[in-house]
């Protein structure tokens, strides 16, 4: 396939949308807009105006990806790094500024296609054998593996988006079983991806604490899913927010092969 | 060139970093950062800590895009669209969240090179004729069109950078050469494309209102510049956040034929 | 006492100071603050330049006062009002603008001094005898009756004044002994009020719901103990936020008597 | 007049209220709001639930106070200060948090009135005369002067009150007839205090660089007015946000004569 292939087919957007009343996880702060001023309120000379605006969130609001520093482990972060924080400045290292924009291979496991429903129960945890079922190509080293739940179809009600804090996810064989095929990323179309509620999030911390997998959350996969596009090329650019655990990004995913639409 | 390679050579990276005492334009909010908890505040079980980050910020602050209703003339928008606006909401129409994924074709024109400059002057005004001299390759209906001033190696000191809202940029009959190629987007590495100051920004209005044509600013163009790269695949997926007039953005530019480093 | 005598003796200050890194409610969003311009970045003739700053911050965010409409049963609000909500504009009803500037007496109750201690213990329920034993003047209708456990102390280390959400409070017998008394406003020195951990927050239900009584928290008391101020002329003028649950409030107290420093 | 009276008058209620599309001077950040969690998303036991909201504005956006590092000249503040300043904390000297509480004299010029109009024109400068004649009461050293022009009745409608920045005030020889007099702190109903546009600034250089003079700006004193009340107790206590240059403040006027209601 040839790169100007790209410039013809528009790829597939996993990003939702931000606004107000959007969910949020809820020790995370929500999304805050408004215009900063209105069309007309000031004017440039010859009728020209200019309206703009402002927000504030979470860097765990909305799609978005994890650095690996969001986690610890008895004061230590992946790869042996002692923790080194401030309130104004964040982490010392590992930040998601310095996450390079991710181009890999994407491949998408379907957990609810493989399991018939349009959304896995609130109490489903995704296991190996799931996961096994739910694999339409090869896993190779440095991909980006995305889960789809169906949450997203949710997106829409915050309130039964976030379900209290109650969702499907992988347990931690699950991620034991991403992290054995050294994957670079892992992803899911729910806001915690592992299965919550959790008193230890381990996946969390096998993942980003022991192997250093990065997890992008709250992702949309349903036209992934319904075009049956199970290996794509995945970009995608995290604002780069100096020491912070977290940012929010919009990735795109390009079917490499011609999708069934 | 196959879209393989893509997984091979890193793209560029046409973003700034986000920190608290960015540059900012004085008219927009800056950045805010703080951590929302510090590992070891909370504890899940078996010595699991996780820390998260707040934001807030301008949607016109750092490496952005400008959507088509950021700019109005006597209460209208590109297209004839009379300006409907809430604060709360934004723009009904236009929004940033209406911008689809930017995968279009490139190109730099590396103006302050062409004049044998590190950075333009301050009070430099591109004309079409500068545009010309800095073409290296054509420019074609659609695609993304990226002038270097040089004035991103100012990024990191605000003041210099901002320098009381003065700095070079295209004029009107700049802004028409380029509108005449019926491109998608323009962009530059200064906080406000057009030279500024202005009392009418008869550029943006131009471009935003008159054309249609979207702009980036605050982009770093150096990298690009320094490895000769003026044909590249651009792609950009602003945050989509509803009803706003702009919106953080970290473009990424892929090489077409081999750089050379 | 006469008034102008007020002009001559500097009240008490009960508030805290806000700054990035302040102790917060898990739940709520933290402190972040910023210069949105320095001195020297904008000059305005004759060497003239001004600073100014952003701040965010949750409405239950440093020493403030929870609004009627901050709890709710069963979805309604205290005097039986149906909670009618929107994240844009928040309560329709109950909304902290609608708090009419607090002048009243003010009541103080050295907790941790009665029980002979510097700070109360994390586990510490306060009950009615505790209230009744530090009770030094009486409660009348109307009043503002504040709660010292000493735990003001540890505001300055984040971690220990939050402590995971584990801090002493009145428990809701205690609860009920101050209702009972017809108050207007209770107060705390903790981030909570209640006692914490609570899966149900008894306390706030039945002030703020059942009773419609006021709750201020994180408080600093310390002072007003140090020099035996039990009763107070009490002024406090929340943030009039149009809709919003809670505000940032400074209060103040002014002696009624002569303090004994 | 006894201090006990002061329980059973409600005082004059100087501060607008915060809400998404508030008026707010150009360069400063607006005021954003959004609840964080709605009643019934989480739900405590026994159907208990609560609510709480998010804020972030400019330190200068509603009724706010100027502490004095809000302004310089020449890199120096009052009293010879040399400025010193970072963004993530502010001003190393002057911050609004050390702005003691404030209960002092207050003393309304109600210069609208005194000139027969409901609101000044928007070119209207107030000259040392005009102050003069609409002095009902002596002005004392440590008083707080209040001027109203009548701006607070635009305050709903945020285009008409910023008026594109043009607006009455005082010009430089109604500030130092001000400053002669010793005050503590001066206040309007505009936004700017002084005339503007200005393109030096002087009435706040003059007040606060030159004399040490706070100001309050975005007041609203129409129920003072009304009243005829020109001689008060006023009290106003500022968010204490560590090195900033203003906050917002609710300031409190009590009548110290019976008014004329």
């Amino acid at each position: 396939m040839d790169v100007h292939q790209l410039l013809t087919t528009p790829p597939y957007d996993l990003g939702h949308p931000y606004f107000t009343g959007m969910p949020h996880f809820p020790s995370h702060p929500p999304f805050l807009y408004s215009l900063t001023k209105k069309h007309g309120d000031i004017l440039y000379n010859d009728g020209v105006s200019s309206a703009a605006d402002a927000i504030a969130l979470g860097t765990h609001v909305g799609t978005h990806i994890d650095a690996l520093s969001h986690f610890s482990c008895n004061g230590v972060c992946f790869g042996g790094r002692v923790v080194q924080q401030t309130y104004e400045h964040g982490m010392a290292e590992l930040g998601v500024d310095t996450v390079a924009p991710i181009v890999r291979r994407g491949v998408l496991l379907d957990v609810a296609g493989a399991e018939g429903v349009d959304v896995l129960a609130e109490d489903f945890e995704i296991s190996p054998d799931h996961l096994a079922k739910a694999s339409r190509t090869d896993i190779r080293a440095g991909d980006v593996v995305l889960l789809r739940t169906g949450w997203a179809r949710y997106f829409a009600d915050a309130k039964k988006y976030i379900n209290n804090v109650t969702a499907p996810g992988v347990g931690l064989a699950g991620a034991r079983w991403l992290s054995a095929q050294e994957v670079f990323a892992v992803g899911a179309d729910t806001v915690a991806f592992e299965r919550t509620p959790s008193s230890a999030m381990p996946v969390h911390k096998h993942l980003l604490v022991d192997s250093g997998i990065h997890i992008i959350e709250v992702l949309n996969l349903e036209e992934l899913a319904r075009d049956l596009v199970y290996e794509f090329l995945f970009v995608a650019a995290p604002m780069k927010i100096r020491g912070a655990t977290g940012s929010p990004v919009r990735p795109l995913a390009f079917a490499l092969t011609s999708p069934q639409r």
